[in-house]
Formats: structure tokens, sequence, C-alpha cells
């Protein structure tokens, strides 16, 4: 019978939670943390706890923030004439590192499934329309990931977009990306190829 | 640029110093992590945190233990005439897991290496030595893994166990153990095996 002791047994439980850990991995990794310097340890504890205490949604964009706005909303040097539509604040980081965007972004929150029963009163979309009535855009870029449900939202959108009086002009990033695969685990290249194919969205 | 929040950017920091998690795991943690439940994340950084506030080392066998002793040397069931003796806790573990051993264990913490300079003074031996003359147990079964440094430390134990007046059985681990492995890694009919098969130790 195994016999580890309660709060070693209590972590390994917690990490085997996370994505992509295995019972054996999250058992290494306890391991590890016993073995290493208290004050790292600590300071994995502190910045695991600190994460969801001190971080929100920007009340803009949706990304994640610690203040009111998120740096890219508050940052002046960004152009306001471009919004690009993205489902997670994952995939906007990974649009950041391409290096390739100056314009600003809004967060959906997810993609519309009906599997997931994912609709669109779940996601940021009124709030996007809302934004694009009061700031005037002259380019909305959708950039959800290219599978099923992220093309999906992307007509939605445009159909919704579309119809506003003044519309600007909706694009989407070029499939420079793998079809089927996920814009977060996209490489840089291949991200920023994808921004500078982007084409209109028509009927 | 990127520009993630500060704390966001503090956490994967610290994951990043983990075993086997690189920059792009630790950002998929952490946002797996924003993503979770308020509450999930509290109990991770509870547990993270915890760890190294409750947990000691048995006074008796150097297992971790939240108690002056580990459960292992405090169950009335175990077999105190033999002594198993292992480099660290993973292992004390791991042999756990094959469920063939029913004796007590003493954990070295490490094994004797030039390179890495780890000396027999930097190891729980003379402790051992003055256990196995306090409670004279039948056998010591030495299970440092079968690397150079398990083997050496190994041979060196024997030598003053061998010395001893009235020395108890010195057993080695059979080589079941694919050599240069690392005892943690190995599967549980191996190590069970390896128990089994174990043969005197002589000059």
């Amino acid at each position: 019978m195994l016999r580890y002791a309660a709060p070693l047994q209590k972590l390994i439980g917690e990490l085997e939670r996370l994505p992509g850990i295995g019972p054996k991995s999250a058992q290494r990794l306890a391991f590890f943390l016993l073995a290493s310097a208290d004050q790292q340890v600590e300071e994995l504890g502190r910045a695991v706890l600190d994460l969801k205490a001190q971080i929100g949604l920007c009340r803009q964009c949706h990304n994640y923030t610690t203040g009111e706005l998120c740096p890219i909303c508050e940052d002046p040097h960004r152009d306001a004439s471009a919004i690009c539509v993205v489902e997670q604040a994952s995939d906007l980081m990974a649009l950041e590192r391409s290096g390739e965007y100056r314009g600003v972004y809004h967060v959906l929150g997810g993609a519309l499934s009906p599997i997931a029963d994912i609709k669109p009163s779940d996601l940021h979309i009124t709030h996007l329309l809302e934004r694009i009535r009061e700031v005037r855009p002259q380019e909305v870029i959708l950039a959800t990931s290219p599978t099923v449900e992220g093309d999906a939202t992307a007509e939605y959108l445009r159909g919704l977009i579309g119809q506003m009086p003044d519309a600007p002009k909706v694009t989407r990033i070029a499939l420079g990306l793998p079809v089927g695969g996920d814009l977060d685990y996209a490489d840089q290249v291949t991200l920023a190829r994808s921004l500078r194919g982007r084409t209109v969205m028509e009927d």
C-alpha cells in the first residue's frame, strides 16, 4: 500500500489535475519541490495564489489585466482603428509574439459550439458590437482559430458586423495556419504570415 | 513585445523552473489556471505552500513525514528485522508500489559521488550504522540505484557493515533493473523481481 504524507499526496493530486501532467509527472514534480529550497517553493505557491487574486479582465477588450484596462488598451501607440477578435487571451498573446500587429484586440472568451453548448450570449459579442459602434474602427480582423467552431464564429460575426450602418471592413486571418490546428500552438512566422495574408470576407 | 500581466509573468517564470516544463508548457499551465475555478487554483497554491511547511524527515529512516516518525516506521506490522537502504524517499515510494517488501527503510539522501562532491558525511550513513547496532536487523538490503554512484555506495556500505561485530546479512537488489537506469522510473514488476532475486554480497 502506498503511504505518502498527507500534504504530499494532496499536492500530487492537485498537480495531476493540470493538463499534460500525469500521475508520474505529478509525483516527480512534488518530489522535486520537496527537495527544493523553501524559498523557491514558497514563491511558486504565492505566484499561484496571487494569480486569481490579482488578475481580472480588461473592461474594454477582456484580456487579462491587473488594472481596469490591459497594457495593450492603455498603450497610446496602439492603433485603435483596427480591432483583432480572438477566442482566448492566450491567442492574443500568441499574436503579440508574432510582432506583426499594432492594433487593439477583443477577446470573445471562446467560440460558438453547439456541442459544448456555447451560444452567442456566452461570448463577449454584444460588447464587441457596441465597441465597433462607438470607436468606429476601419477594420475588424477575425482571428478566431481555423477550426469548425472558430470558422463558424467568424462567419457569424461577419454577418452581424456587415449589417451595421457604415460597417468597417471585416477580414479573416489567412489560412497559413494548419487547418484544424490550435492558434495558441502556431509558430510565430506562420502567425505573422497569416496576419499579412488576411482577406476581405464576402458573401 | 510581450505584455503579460505581472502576476501571470511571475507564475510562468516559477513554473519554468520545474523539471520537464519548458516556456510553452509553463504558459499553457498558467493560462489553464487563469481559466480554472478560483477554488481549484487556491487549493493548488495552498498545497504547494503546505508542502514544505508541514513535511519534515522521519527521525528514524529520513523518509518524508508530517510527524516524528514516518507511517512505515510507525506501522507495528512492518518487519524491523530487515532494513532496506535507498538513495531517496522517491525510491522508497517506488519500492512500496511494488508491494514486495514488508520491512523498514533507511533513506541515505543521495549516493556517493566524487563528481558532485557527495562524501559519506553528506549521507545518513553514520545514523544507519547506529541503527544497525541498536536494532540488530537480520538483513540489510542495499537498494541504491544500479548506477556507478549507487553501486559504489552499496560497496562502501557493505564494507562498513561487514566490519561490525555480529554483522547482519548484507544483500543487494538484483539487476533485474536496467543498468544505468533510475530506480524511481522502473516498473513495479521489475522492482518486485529485483527484490525477490536479491543476492548476498561477498568479497
